[in-house]
């Protein structure tokens, strides 16, 4: 994951540099791509009249978009829609990092925040992108699963963001102790984690396994 | 998980009322604290003069109150302690929720919602906070591990929030189908997925192992 080698996303503007912790900062594409498409979620902070605020929603990405859906009743798709500069961020922790000092306790993650305005996508394209969704998540779905009708799709709002103004920050490795506390008898290292795949539960008797079914039930 | 045998957190206010899906929403002290207790890492949505942002990062809880902590540099403390609205969010993923019908397709999560202003820990409790913060990651460590100095404490900002303002949302369970949907030839149920430990990596050979390494590689 080295910054040099991949294309940058774009300069690295004011809001995107990452300041604290500069060298964990990143901007190419292939690193940024990597961390949207490993999460179920995004959090999208926006500012309404009654203040600040930060929603939870699931998120898919597709070339150089993100995409989020809901119901058209949604007060943050609401404000979203209506051009509201909005900050999305996703996030997954890798482990925490015990080092030898309290002070140099840390964790492994990946973030990335991207910053600009949604825009709505249009009736026609949203039940494709719904597909699109659904065979990321669940190769072939989209084919068993009955898609969307008329009045469904009308009541869903679909809006995608640029990934354009977008920055990563990763941390990878062990602690990193100061030289006097390196002989200190105290465990250091790293308490990795990971988002693990869970015995699939049926709704009831089903005919048939899907791939996605039992390569979740394998993983 | 009941909404009517917990005490309340507060009456959910014309902020934290959960509309969409309202039967998901949850007020009570012990689902908050449970969310709460589970995360490594919050969420945090505030404004300043270059826009809406949203920045992960580690939290813990005592008592009724959530803390975060990082250096005296970092914007986000800085705006913060300035005493600006912030909406701090964590959430859980649970599952994927795969129904008959591509619309009725969800997700099982735990999700909470916290809205106010952080105050300052004052210089002199830090050092407590950081000790309860590690023994809730490694019960144990905080006897073993360096303490924080002077300098260290000092380039440290740590912030409370108060959980008075909050509301969870909880989805769990199998899909919701519509009727008509029933007896469509397609798997449906749930794709469950957990946040797992994995194997400790020491760092460098280590003369003991402390009870938390041990269980974290048992888990």
């Amino acid at each position: 994951m080295t910054q040099a080698a991949a294309p940058a996303v774009a300069p690295a503007t004011d809001r995107t540099r990452v300041r604290r912790a500069a060298d964990r900062g990143r901007y190419d594409t292939d690193t940024l791509h990597s961390i949207v498409d490993a999460a179920y979620v995004c959090h999208i902070a926006f500012n309404d009249d009654t203040g600040t605020h930060c929603i939870p929603t699931a998120c898919w990405r597709e070339d150089d978009h993100l995409y989020i859906h809901g119901s058209n009743g949604s007060r943050m798709l609401k404000v979203a829609a209506a051009g509201t500069q909005v900050c999305v961020t996703i996030t997954h922790i890798d482990g925490l990092v015990l080092a030898r000092s309290a002070f140099n306790h840390s964790m492994n993650y990946r973030s990335a925040v991207i910053y600009g305005v949604f825009e709505r996508v249009p009736n026609e394209h949203k039940a494709a992108r719904l597909d699109a969704f659904m065979e990321k998540l669940a190769p072939g779905r989209s084919l068993e699963a009955r898609p969307g009708d008329e009045n469904e799709l009308a009541a869903t709002t679909m809006l995608r963001i640029s990934l354009e103004e977008a920055a990563c920050k990763i941390r990878t490795g062990g602690p990193h102790d100061d030289e006097g506390d390196l002989s200190r008898e105290v465990w250091a290292g790293v308490l990795p984690m990971a988002v693990v795949a869970q015995t699939p539960i049926p709704d009831g008797p089903m005919n048939h396994l899907p791939d996605y079914v039992a390569k979740w039930a394998a993983a």
